[in-house]
């Protein structure tokens, strides 16, 4: 990538996963080092006094604002693959996006791009029906949101297709098979804990723009964005490790939308 | 009201009032006779999939469809009053509103109005707080956008101090105290089932601009719209009476906005 | 069968599927036909009231209480499969039984064995790690309650290999395979809607201990509850033409348990 | 209370307040400090598998496992009135406990005792019918089972006429009255955060079997059970000072049931 002008990169985390009394993540924390903020709709987190606190946060602190909608599944977090009719599903990422977009507005912002959450993030991979749904959904909102997903997965691949602005995104703390996949969650070493390795892999990313596989193999890997996790432990220290590790690096953070 | 023109009036109904496997109402039939349609927005009642539904429904019968946010209770329909703390309050009600817009656009439409349900409708005739909690939802949401509500209430007093469109609406099937407020659900002859009593009574407030309270005072009654239920037996024969002789009294059914 | 005294056949209809002010079918007129009816335990369907009201039906009825627990789905009606952890599902399937063995002691009954629903009914036809959930919540809640689900079914097996006593049934109103799996609903032809072919199959299998596949193979079919769907409009007319056939073919219509 | 042999007092705190992904409390270290624990029941906090901890981690603790049924209402955390039916209410209740008593079973221990929780503990002070239907729905599950309810409320009133066993508490960091009700949570003062006032107000009620109210008002009170908060910041800190100093007064720790 040298000789091309200046390196960029958005940095996005998942924010505003608060419910009720129930608080998770350090939002402020997170929003003071990323350029993407990807807001829970309700649906797996969220309500709306904690979205409401989460645009006015990030309208405050300059970060662009990323729809979150997940599956209907609040006891699980989301994570939960669910058998959803792909009717319903467009029907409930509408619903999420413009619930959003209202809380947005009213905090004097809008609604910058939209990714999916978790289980749903994971099935439009592969599941078609799925990937249309939310394409489906993109379209009834706003043909010119982008999307922000996974390089490879069916729902780039169809939102491309629709003429849905496409954001491909790598992660800084999950480990990458040799064909470019994630490590599955249920598989030892597929997080990395470690802020060295987590920095190293985020600059691997952003500068070389590669990744090294579990095995060693150098996988390429042009991506707009890099996604950090904001509710784990530790999350806002590696965070700030890693903002630091790209500003010194000539990096420029800067929301893709 | 003679020599002022022809006679109109809004006839508004609520729908959309189904959740998941659950049915309630026949909205198609309910929408063939009313102008304006409160479509329920999730938190109370309805589903995205439900309000896909009716808002499409709405669009292709020509009638105006309202926002029908409610308590976030659906075990209890949203009739059970909560002490909600304001702030919450009003960003829920920005999020049902939001989210109403998002499908009425993806359904070629829009939201025409806002018109709280149940106990929150009833909350906010006397409790200040909650009052101003939809009034200033309103605000953030669009302040252009009417709010409908029964006279006197304060909700109507407060939103027009702020300066938002204020609709007023009496009821085709409710009994009226002398004071103009209406008989309490909980007493005998709250509600008027019988097709030619509703009749009458629309008449009256349609034609006359006045209704008969229960002992016989005439109260008047100045509304530019006509509550229906759509949800009780005999919810669709009523509505067809009521129409067929608003019709053919020469007034003129038309969406207030 | 002849030649072993009297013909008997336990009945099952699902039962208490309403939710809140939404009402799903018509719990008098199924109790009255059926020997075992399975009630909804609020995760799917149900709430407490519900509950409370069918058990009450139910022991006035003489008719045998099951708990029919369901995935944590109001939004599907419990209808979709969900990638739920075991643990947590053993903890949900305990908790469901226990609320309603609460409600039924309340009604001065009990309950008498656990049908699970919809997808988690289907899902452990097959879903090993899920199948094993619901026998070890069967075995922490209480061992000798009766599992009544499919033959062939690996919860059946397993159920069977833990010593807790399983119960087979047939369906009156559903098309099988050759192989004496049941035609999935997404294919036409799955279910029987013709009052004719529901009472041929009933006779079939309450008689003739056997059902027709849907290209003509007779199977062998060993079972002692016959479902009965209670929400499909129809139902009603549907288990009394049941009941009634049975009753005159002089087979005794007893609860297993 | 000299002459009258060693004191004793119960030591109760809410726990089992986490749902799904969110944590709330640290129930472990509380456990360690307390002798009966009150466990959400999924109404307004809680899920069977955290229900499911909470009741192992009693039982290896040694602790009294109580039911805290709240209403339905996990957004709000059951801390908001909620204008419930009475025959719900008793419903719920009922579930609730039952579902309690389902886990704790398969924890092998029991429920052995209720205490309603936030603003349904709060109503049933003064609210007649709401404390009716606690106590009635006490009556349907076990009328062994013994209330724990503050001095002075309609629902201990009902329980001793019903013929409940009725326990009283008192709270070692709330602020009182000179009538001996609790300063309201919104007013200053409220609640007291310093470690050595709660040590002080709970070896007052332990001890010498009064509290001293707002204006230095001694009021005699004669409680069973003294109330920790396990959910603020401090709480184990809190917890770990009053049982140092009832332990060094010579208070024996004991559960009531």
């Amino acid at each position: 990538m040298t000789g091309q002008g200046p390196l960029t990169m958005d940095l996005n985390a998942d924010v505003g996963e608060s419910f009720g009394q129930w608080r998770m993540g350090d939002d402020a924390a997170i929003m003071a080092r990323v350029s993407s903020a990807s807001i829970a709709c309700g649906f797996h987190a969220g309500d709306p006094r904690t979205m409401a606190h989460s645009c006015a946060a990030a309208a405050a602190a300059g970060v662009s604002i990323g729809a979150h909608p997940g599956y209907r599944d609040l006891a699980g977090f989301g994570r939960r693959f669910m058998e959803v009719d792909p009717a319903e599903l467009r029907d409930e990422v509408i619903y999420q996006v413009g619930a959003l977009q209202a809380m947005a507005r009213a905090a004097g912002t809008g609604v910058r791009y939209v990714k999916p959450h978790g289980a749903l993030y994971n099935a439009i991979v592969h599941h078609a029906a799925q990937a249309r749904a939310v394409v489906d959904a993109m379209l009834a909102v706003d043909p010119a949101l982008p999307l922000l997903v996974s390089p490879g997965s069916e729902a780039a691949r169809l939102a491309a297709a629709a003429g849905i602005p496409v954001v491909l995104e790598a992660f800084a703390d999950r480990a990458y098979n040799p064909d470019g996949t994630l490590v599955p969650r249920t598989e030892p070493g597929a997080v990395l804990h470690e802020v060295d390795a987590v920095v190293a892999q985020s600059l691997r990313i952003a500068v070389d723009r590669e990744v090294l596989a579990v095995d060693g193999t150098h996988i390429p890997l042009n991506v707009q964005s890099l996604c950090l996790h904001g509710d784990t432990p530790g999350a806002v220290a590696m965070a700030a490790a890693v903002r630091t590790a790209l500003d010194g690096a000539g990096v420029a953070i800067r929301a893709f939308a």
